[in-house]
């Protein structure tokens, strides 16, 4: 009894071989599931992808339109302005040369977002719907593969059972020899105690005959099952080999599948789609990449022309336009009175002494009021330098906005809390407009003062030179500037201008 | 009457004297209007910069919005789906990934472009009506200046007409003065003569006494005329003095102000405005440049992710991901019938001798099934290497598109004209799945080969095992690939692939 627990029944072991098989079955059906999900998602996100570059496009041309139609606006209010004649060519000032280059670069970013909306639309997603396409048909592909490689495992594992069978069979069949084969002997060994017996009572000799032919028959069964048992072992034996390879085998080509073969079939599905999507994505990066080069191009264009602002040349532009309002007129000359003939001062006695007077008043009066005027020069000068540093201050730089932007923080509070601050504003304008009106009423008492200065200058030269001449009892002429007046029409071009404007920076 | 020509008469003087205010008086008048209008169309100017601006803002914004709705419509639908929690943390598959950052960057262009309307409105705009009220501001205090500077030229002027005037009322009294001295000359003269007579007829000296009284009177009336003469001379010499010193002082005051004080009076306007326009777009620039280098950031993000697009290691997640169904099943055991004790290939005889024919048969049937094969995987790595040429073909630089936009010319035909052709497309993708559809079929081919070589070989080794032992008459076991099929649930990634698949890069 206990030996017959030992051992599995034939029930027992074809039941846990099939229990095996519809386990690997069932694995090999979630294998395809497991690849269909995959493929499903793929086409899930190239489909997501398509709509999101279709809206993506879309929104660029709208974008690209405004940006169009706001360049346009004001490019016609231009083309149709009556100064537009003016301003071009020559007389383009620095202000307006930027304002045009803003313009510019506005139509430069609506050519460029239509061309990004170009490139989504017939790029990008015919590449995106192409690779759609490619996961399918590789899926399917890839599919059909899979299935012939289970078909091939399941023939493997049919052979096993097959030859699993032959050997319990032939097992069984050797087993039932071998038992009859033991029957044969014990009869045999019975037949030996009876003979045993018989020479002991050699007196009765009439029963001999019937004894030897029984004996014969024992034997030969004997031989005959013999060699029933030899024959059936070999073949269990056989089996049991055919069994052991085929065991070998099947295990062999199921490790082979799933070491090697899954993984080769995820392959054939994957065939290429990470290569074209990356593909498609560097196509969408090259748009973007390249819109940016050409804007930057552009804002380095607008940043040129604004470190070229130069109120200095567009004062001499503005000159030229208008060259006759500003071109000194002819001095006054001397207008003798009916024939009178003399045409300069006379200092001969009378009124020498009173001229020689009052030139040493003259003289004195003027180092008094040029030291007083420079006096307000520097103090005008100092005034200028605190207001040209209010006017340069850098406070232009808006990076921390982006800052934010960067970081997961609003922006909206950007600007609000930089420099740009209504209180930081309105405190620095005061004191900006402050600083000006000084300067102002600085500005105009430097000019009265210099034009007192100028005045008596040339009253003093004049006396200077004349008293001069008196003694040298000379005759000089009064129109000795005219040099000075017939300048080119634009003297500020030509001639340095006055010690007290190479000071001013701001009013060069 | 030559004579008469000869010299202008008064009003001729005083006429081109008052012409000659009357132009200066024009031009002073054109300089303000020439001014005015200079701040006229600077405040166009700055209106036009702050209506462009605000449109620009608003543009930002609306492109602002609708990118933000597009990131949201699709985080959205990746929150709600299911896959999620699959594919965030390690389940996160890297194109999923590349998918997740071009949202992550619409948001942030989104965050920028927002930002940057909040730039335009809050600082740039702001900025540009400050500027507009300082050149309101700094045209009216320069006009007052200005005005100032005329007063002074006219009233230099207005001297200048007085003294000469003087200078012409005493020069013509000081000729009359002379004739009248010149008359008397004469009388007394003629008084000489009569004396002359008087001495020759000495006999009638009746008449004596009347002849000296009149001699006395005409001397008298010389002397007095000839103090008024000296006396109107001297006068007139001063008068003359004055004028030619008033005459220097004007020029001098004139060519003063024609060449540094408008000069002055127009740098009064400008005091600033230059700087300030100048900081204004330098804000403009500085945000566009952010915004500029924020979406460089966001790009290269995206870039690097797309380098990072990897079959193999997806390949491997989504084996992590359902464990359950790649992993290897248990080994098929040997199943002894009936308590049957021999549980190997048994190798005596008579089935030795067969067996051992059979493996020298296996033996060489694998030589040339392996020749073979090799043969097909040559094919096989020729035809995945030409696939892997066609799938990463560098076909995505569109930077042409921009070099358009960048010209004048249209950017419509931008993408069409590129690799993206439809002829184009159309060849490759025939060419690509054609090559596909060969190796697909060599391939399976491979596939099969492998297969019987794996059974074969398993076969193959365990006889060689067998009849090795079968000499050494020694109990080997057929289980001895346990350790095989009993590998860490994932064998290919810690067990080297079989050599074939190290030659397939795509294979990896």
């Amino acid at each position: 009894m206990s030996s017959q627990t030992k051992f599995k029944k034939d029930k027992e072991i074809i039941a846990e071989y099939e229990a095996q098989i519809k386990e690997i079955r069932t694995q090999l059906v979630e294998q395809f599931k497991c690849l269909e999900q995959q493929s499903e998602s793929r086409l899930q996100l190239l489909q997501d992808l398509q709509e999101f570059f279709r809206r993506k496009a879309e929104i660029e041309l709208e974008y690209s339109r405004s940006l169009e139609k706001l360049a346009e606006r004001f490019s016609s209010k231009i083309r149709s302005s009556r100064e537009h004649q003016f301003k071009k060519d020559q007389y383009l000032l620095s202000p307006v040369n930027c304002w045009y280059l803003v313009l510019h670069q506005t139509r430069r970013e609506s050519r460029d977002h239509a061309t990004l909306n170009d490139i989504f639309m017939n790029n990008v997603i015919v590449r995106l719907s192409q690779i759609s396409e490619d996961v399918i048909r590789l899926f399917k592909k890839s599919k059909e593969i899979g299935l012939q490689m289970h078909e091939e495992l399941l023939k493997v594992t049919n052979e096993l059972y097959t030859v699993m069978k032959t050997y319990h069979m032939y097992h069984a069949e050797s087993i039932s020899a071998e038992s009859k084969l033991k029957e044969a002997e014990k009869q045999e060994e019975k037949q030996f105690n009876k003979s045993g017996d018989l020479s002991m009572n050699l007196l009765r000799h009439e029963d001999r005959p019937q004894r030897r032919s029984s004996v014969k028959k024992i034997e030969k069964m004997k031989e005959k099952r013999q060699a029933k048992y030899s024959e059936n072992k070999l073949k269990c034996t056989k089996a049991r080999n055919d069994y052991l390879l085929n065991l070998a085998a099947t295990n062999a080509a199921i490790s082979k599948y799933y070491i090697h073969d899954v993984s080769d079939l995820i392959d054939c599905c994957d065939l290429g789609f990470h290569a074209s999507l990356a593909r498609t994505f560097r196509t969408y990066l090259s748009a973007e990449y390249n819109l940016e080069t050409s804007r930057h191009e552009g804002l380095d264009v607008i940043e040129n022309a604004v470190d070229n602002l130069d109120s200095r040349s567009d004062k001499h532009t503005v000159m030229d336009m208008c060259n006759q309002v500003f071109c000194p007129p002819l001095k006054f000359e001397f207008q003798p009175h009916m024939g009178d003939e003399v045409c300069q001062v006379s200092a001969q006695q009378p009124v020498q002494t009173e001229l020689l007077m009052r030139y040493h008043q003259l003289q004195s009066r003027l180092a008094t009021l040029k030291i007083e005027n420079e006096e307000v020069r520097k103090t005008l000068d100092a005034t200028m330098q605190t207001l040209q540093d209010m006017l340069t201050v850098e406070d232009f730089d808006v990076s921390d906005a982006f800052q934010h932007s960067r970081s997961t923080e609003s922006v909206k509070s950007a600007a609000s809390e930089t420099y740009m601050s209504k209180i930081n504003i309105a405190k620095r304008r005061a004191n900006q407009q402050e600083t000006e009106m000084f300067y102002f009423t600085k500005f105009k008492e430097y000019v009265n003062g210099s034009n007192l200065i100028t005045k008596l200058q040339a009253k003093h030269d004049l006396l200077k030179q004349t008293l001069g001449e008196g003694e040298r009892a000379e005759c000089g002429t009064t129109s000795r500037r005219d040099g000075r007046l017939r300048l080119p029409h634009f003297p500020w071009l030509s001639c340095p201008p006055a010690p007290h404007f190479v000071s001013h920076p701001a009013l060069q």
